[in-house]
C-alpha cells in the first residue's frame, strides 16, 4: 500500500472525523464508575445532551452502536405482535423494519423508491384506514443515510394528529443529529434514535434514546423481553449520575467535549453550515452533469449527498480510484443503490476548506475514472460558500472574471 | 475538592488502570469501517483475540458493556421457558440470575453464602437428579467480582461430564480473563462472557463472547428474541473483517494494542503477576489482623481481594478516607456485603511498586478510620514479591535485620 | 472569538502540519535519558537522521530553535573578526548576517533583490578576489522561507571549487530539508543548519547541524566562545546515546516518528511530491493573474510561495480575511516585502485535497478582499494534480468537457 | 528484555513524571506562532510564570534546555574576562563554573565537600576582601541535584548586601523551581536559572531566566557575545506575545496547563508536599540504618534526597537490580559521588501513594543487592506521612499496635 501524507478524508456519512479536541479528551485516564468525579461527569453530559436532541425529557445513553438505539426504542415501548408502520425509504430503514420483525412485531410496509422520505399523506391514508388503533407505532427515519434524503417529520406527526391515533412516533436520527435541525419535543416525538458516531462528531460506541412522557408511559405495559436496553434502571441509576451497568467512560468523555465544541459553536450555526456544505455539494454534482439522488428538494439532506452515476459507471470503481489516489474514503451504495451511487458525506467536524478539498477529490476521481464531468462543478460549489460569506457581512469585492 | 498532585490510584475490581500505550492507540483517527484498514485490523485483532480466551473458535465482539456480553450469552443459546442451573455466589451472580428470569427463563439456584464459590459436588447433584435433562445451561461466574472467589470451572465441567448432563457451560470472566488462568475450550465450556475493562486493560465498551461448537449448534434452535445480540449476522461479517452494524473502531485500536501487550509479556507470566499480587495483597490483609472474605484457598481470586471488616467498622468510610487523603479508589461492598467490605483490585496493568503503594494506603487509610490494624501489613506483603524475586533469580543477599 | 469547526488549515511555511502520530508519539511519559531505553531511541534516531540530511557524517540535534543551529555553526567554526561572505537575498539571509555581526565576526554582503537566490558567478567573482583567502566561510541559505526562493548550492559549491578556495560553506536548510532534494556530503557543504518545524513535521524545539570532517578540523582552531552550542561533548555523547545535558525527550520521540513516516514514503517521493505541489500553486498563482514573487524558474521554491499582490492591495488584510472566514493560516511578508507579499507553505505533512483545499481558500479569500483575480487559478492547479496522476498509471479517462 | 507491566516509576530527580494532563495538551497540533491565538497563549503563559519565580519582573523562556538558561545568565550580564565567585558545591556547580571558565570569566572557588551548600560565612569573607569589587558576580546553585543539599539563599543575600558589595546574585533553581519555597524578588536575586523538567513538571526543552531590573542594567554594559541568548529581542517580542524566534509551541502548551495545575493546588501546598515528602524519604534512609548525604539539617532538599552506601557496596548496582526487577529509575552519582550514591527523585508530580511505592521498591532492591536494610524503613517513612495527615485534620483513631 503506498505511504499517504497529511490528513486522510474521512468523507463517509459517518463515522466522521473526531476533532482533535474530542480524541484528546477520550484519552483521558478511565476513573471508577462509582466514585462522585464521574457522578459529576455524568450529570453534567446528560443536562447538556438533551438540548442536541430538542428536549427537556431523558435521554438514555448506552455503551453500544445505533443499531442497539433501534433494539432499546422497540423493546422498551411494545409487546410481541403489536404492528407498526413502517416505509420502504432506504437501506436503514429497511434493516430497522427487519429487526421490528425479526424481534415479533408485525410490520406494514408503504412502498416507496429510495429516493424519497416518508410520505406524510401515506402517514395520514394508513392510520386513517387503521380505525382498530392496532398500529402500535409508526418508525420514520428522519434521514436515510443511504439516500440522502430528509423526511419532514413535522408534516408526519401532522398526519398522525390529523388522524387522531394513538400510535407512537419513532424516529431514528442517526445521521442527522446534530447536524440537522431536529426537535424531539416540539415535533411530538415519543423516541429519538441516535448515536455518537455521525454528528456528534465522536468514534462509533454509544447509542441514545430520546424518550417522551407518553413512551415511558408505553414502556410500563410493553411485554417485549428486555434487559441490558431497559430504560427504567438506567433512568433511576442517572438520577444519582450513575448507570445500572459499567458506562463506557472514556467515550463519555468525548462526548463531553463534542458537547462543549457544539455549544461553543451554537446549534443554529451548526445547522446552517451543514445546509451551506450540502448546497454547495449539490451545486457541483449539477455542474458536474452528475444527478442527485434525492428526487424532492424539500427532503434535501444536509448531512450527506448521494450521487446517481449514469449507465456504464460503477461507483465503487470510482470511489477505490479516490481512495489509491487522493486517500479520501466516499460512502458506497448500499441495497439496491450498490454500484450506481457514491455517497459524499458533508456531516460532523468540517469547513468549507475541507469540503472543498473534497469536492475537489470527487472532481479528480471522476475524471481519472474516466467519467465524463464538467470541471465546473467545483467552481459552482466555491460560489455557494462565497455568496454566504459575502451575504454574512455585506462584503463587496471588485468583481473577479 | 482539593487538588491532587500525581496519579490517581484507581484499585478498584474494573475499569482498571488503562496503560498510556492502549490510550495513545485510542486517539487515532476515527476510519471507514467498510474500508480495507479496518478490515485488516478487525481480523488482526479477532485472530490474536481467541488465545486470551484459550479457544480456536470463534470470539464475538460487541459494543456493549459485560451486561451485554451476559445477554447476548443467553439469547443465542435458549429459548422462553428454558430451566436454568446457577449458584448464589454473589451479587454480579445474582444479577446475571435475574437478567435470566426477566428474559422469560427459569431459574433453578443454588444457594451460598457469598464466601465459596460454585461446588462442583451441588452441580453434579442436581444434574444428577435432573434426569429429564430439563436444566438447559448451568450459569457460573468464574470470578466473583464481588467477593473475591474463584470458582473451580474444570471441577464444574467434570460433575456435568459425571452426570452425562448435555446442558451447556455458560461461565462469565469478566473480572478473570486476561488475569487469571482461563481456558475455554481445554475445559469445556460453551459460552464465555467477558468484557474490555479488566484484565484487558482497555476502557469499558466491550462485549465479548466466546462460543463453543455445541452452543453454536443451540444458537440454530434457541428462540429468545434477538437481534443486537444475534452472533450469526456478526460471525459472516466478521469473515470478511467487517461488522453488521458500526463497530467501535477506537476501542478496537485499544484491544489491538492491549492485546500486543498481553503478548510482550506472555499470558502465563501475566497470571503468574497476578498470582503474586493476590499473596502479597492476602499476606497483607493478614498482618494487620483482617480477615480476607474468600473462605476457600483453592478458590482466592488472583484478581481482586474482598477484606472484611469487624463490627463497629464502616468500610465505606475507610474508601472515602481513603480518598479524599490518598486519592485512590477501591471497591464498595456490593449487595448484602455493604458497609461490611471493601475490596482491593490488583488486576490488569499493575506492578509491585504500585501494589506496594496501594497497600501503604490501604494500611495508612485504616488506621486514619481509626480501624485497630497491625503495620507488619504491608511488610508482609513485601516479604511475599522479595521472596518471588529471590526465586526468580537465585539471589541470597546478606540478611536483613 | 468565532468558534471554528473543522480542522485549521497551517499553510504557513512553518511551523508545518504535525501528523497525529508524531503528535501521539511525542505524547509518551518522559523517561530517564541516562537509561538504557534511551540511549536505544539515541542511537536508533541519530542514525536514521543522516539519510535525511545526505550525509554519512555526523548529526548534532540541539534543543532549541533554527536559531539556535544557526550560532552554533557559526560559533563552532569560525573565530573572533573572520570574514564571512553572505548574500542578501531575503529576511532570514538577512537574520543569520546580522547574527554574525553580532558575533564578532566580519561580513562582506553580495546585495541582492530578495527575487532571485545566491548567484555562483558572484560567489565564484568574489572568491576569486580573494587571494589572501580572508573569507573564512560562505554563508547561504539554500531556501529562503521569505521569498520561496530556492538557490542553486551544487553551483555554488563548484564556484568556491572553481576559485579553489578554502573556505567553509554553510548552508541553511532551514525549510528545504526533508522536502526538497539536499545532499549534505555530495554537495561538499560543511554544516547544514535545519530545525524541526518545517518538513520533519515537528513542532518546534529541534535545532540541527550536519558536519563535515572538515568543519570538524576547523572546530578544533575556532576561538568565538561556545559551551551550550560546542559540538565537541555532544559528538562524544552522543557515542552512547546520550547527551551532555538533557535532551528533549519527547520531542525526540516525534522525531524518530516522523522519520520512520519519512523512511515509508521514501525520501524521493516526499520531493516529488513537494515539487508537484509547488507546481499546481504557480499554476493556481499565474491562473489568477497574479505573480510568483521567484524571478527565475531555476530556483522556484518547492516548499512555499511567496505571492506579489498588485499596487493597492494590502497583502495582510487579505491573510486576515482568510484566517478569519476559512480558518486558514498564510505567512506574511518579512521586512522590505510586508503587505506586498503573503506566503502559501506547501511543505512538511500535505497532501493533494488539503492543498485544493487550501488553494480553494486563498482563491476565496482573494475575491472577498476585493482583489481581481480570475477564477480559473484553482481549476489550473488541479489541471497540474490531475496530470500527475495520470502520468503515474497511463489512465486515460474520456474527456471531461 | 522484560516486558513491563504497570507505570515505570520515574525517581530520578528530574525529569519527572510528566501529568497526563501536560502530555495531552502538548499532543494539541501546531499554530502559528505569529498570529493572534498565539499571542494570547504567550502573554497568558508569561503572566502565570512570574509568581512561580517569586517575581513581578520579567522571565525569559528559551528553547532549550537548563544548560542553555546558565550560559543565558552569564552571557547577558558579563564581560570576557569578568570575575565570578563560585562555590564547589557539586557537579552542577562544578559544570557551570565550567561553563564560565570557558566563556572567559574569571572563576574565584570556594572550595566544598558536596556534602553542604554554599557557605554565607565564606561568601561574606570573600567579598569583604573584594575592596575593589573586581568580583562582577555570585554563582550559586540553589538546589544541588548531585547531592540533595539546597543552599539558604536568604542569608546569601544578606551575607552580599552585608558587604555592601555590588556583585550580580545568580542563581540556579533548576531543581527546585516550583518544589521548594524561592523568592526571587524578595530574595534579592538577579538572574533566576530554571528549566521545564523538574518541578513543572514538563518534558525537556524550555530554559528560563527571571531578571531583576539591576540584572537587565547590567545587560546593557555587559560584552559576551550573545545572538541566541539576548534577552533584549526577546523581551521586545513578548510585549505583542511573541517571540523573535520560532518558540516551541508545544512545549509552551504544556507550560500553560503545568502552570495551571500549580495554581489548583496553589504554591505553598505543593511546598508543604514537597517537604512531607523529603521528611518522609530521609525517616525511611535512616531506619534503614544507612546515611543522608547533605551533613546539614538545615540544607535538606525537599525535592531530591542522596543516599550513601557503606563500603563495599556499589550503588549503580542497587540501581540496576532495582531498574531491573521493579520499574524503577534512580539518579545515579555524579562525579566524584559516582558509585558511592544513589539519588531519590521526589519533585513534581508525586503523591504519598507512590513514595511509598518508590521508598518500598527502594528496600526491596537493596535487600535483593545484598545491602543489610533494616525493613523498618519504609515503616518509618509510612508514619512520618500518617503524622502529617492526623495534624492536618484531628482525625485520632484507635491506637494500631
Amino acid at each position: 500500500m503506498t505511504a499517504h501524507s497529511g490528513r486522510h478524508f474521512l468523507q463517509i456519512p459517518g463515522p466522521t472525523n473526531v476533532p482533535d479536541r474530542v480524541l484528546r479528551a477520550m484519552a483521558r485516564p478511565t476513573i471508577d464508575h462509582r466514585g462522585p468525579e464521574f457522578a459529576e461527569l455524568a450529570r453534567d453530559l446528560l443536562r447538556r445532551l438533551g438540548p442536541v436532541f430538542g428536549t427537556g425529557g431523558p435521554v438514555v445513553v448506552y455503551p453500544s452502536s445505533g443499531t442497539g438505539a433501534w433494539e432499546a426504542a422497540l423493546v422498551n415501548t411494545l409487546s410481541p405482535g403489536d404492528r407498526v408502520l413502517a416505509f420502504d425509504t432506504g437501506h436503514f430503514a429497511t434493516l430497522w423494519r427487519d429487526m421490528a420483525e425479526g424481534l415479533g412485531l408485525v410490520v406494514d410496509l408503504v412502498p416507496g423508491d429510495w429516493r424519497r422520505g416518508v410520505d406524510p399523506a401515506a402517514v395520514a391514508e394508513r392510520l386513517a384506514a387503521d380505525r382498530a388503533h392496532a398500529v402500535a407505532a409508526v418508525l420514520v427515519v428522519h434521514n436515510e443515510t443511504s439516500t440522502g434524503v430528509t423526511s419532514r417529520v413535522p408534516e408526519i406527526r401532522a398526519a398522525i394528529d390529523d388522524a387522531d391515533h394513538p400510535a407512537l412516533l419513532l424516529v431514528d436520527t442517526i445521521s442527522s443529529l446534530a447536524s440537522i435541525d431536529y426537535r424531539h419535543d416540539a415535533w411530538g416525538v415519543d423516541v429519538t434514535v441516535g448515536c455518537s458516531q455521525k454528528g456528534l462528531m465522536l468514534p462509533p460506541g454509544l447509542g441514545f434514546n430520546a424518550i417522551s412522557q407518553k413512551a415511558l408511559a408505553a414502556a410500563d405495559t410493553a411485554r417485549l423481553p428486555r434487559s441490558y436496553w431497559d430504560w427504567a434502571p438506567i433512568l433511576a441509576a442517572n438520577e444519582g449520575g450513575h448507570f445500572p451497568y459499567t458506562p463506557p467512560t472514556n467515550l463519555l468523555y468525548g462526548l463531553r467535549e463534542a458537547l462543549l465544541l457544539l455549544e461553543e459553536e451554537g446549534l443554529s450555526a451548526v445547522f446552517a453550515r451543514h445546509d451551506r456544505h450540502a448546497e454547495a455539494t449539490r451545486a457541483a454534482v449539477r455542474g458536474w452533469g452528475l444527478e442527485v439522488l434525492c428526487a424532492d428538494e424539500r427532503e434535501y439532506s444536509s448531512s450527506l449527498t448521494a450521487v446517481l452515476l449514469g449507465d456504464g459507471h460503477d461507483a465503487d470503481k470510482v470511489r477505490q480510484i479516490i481512495l489509491d489516489r487522493f486517500d479520501m474514503s466516499l460512502g458506497t451504495g448500499l441495497g439496491r443503490l450498490a454500484g450506481r451511487v457514491f455517497r459524499i458525506g458533508h456531516l460532523g467536524d468540517l469547513n468549507d476548506l475541507t469540503l472543498a478539498g473534497t469536492l475537489a477529490g470527487v472532481q479528480l476521481g471522476l475524471q481519472l475514472a474516466g467519467v465524463a464531468v464538467d470541471p465546473g462543478g467545483l467552481q459552482a460549489a466555491l460560489d455557494v460558500l462565497r455568496a454566504a460569506h459575502e451575504d454574512r457581512t455585506g462584503d463587496r469585492g471588485e468583481e473577479s472574471r
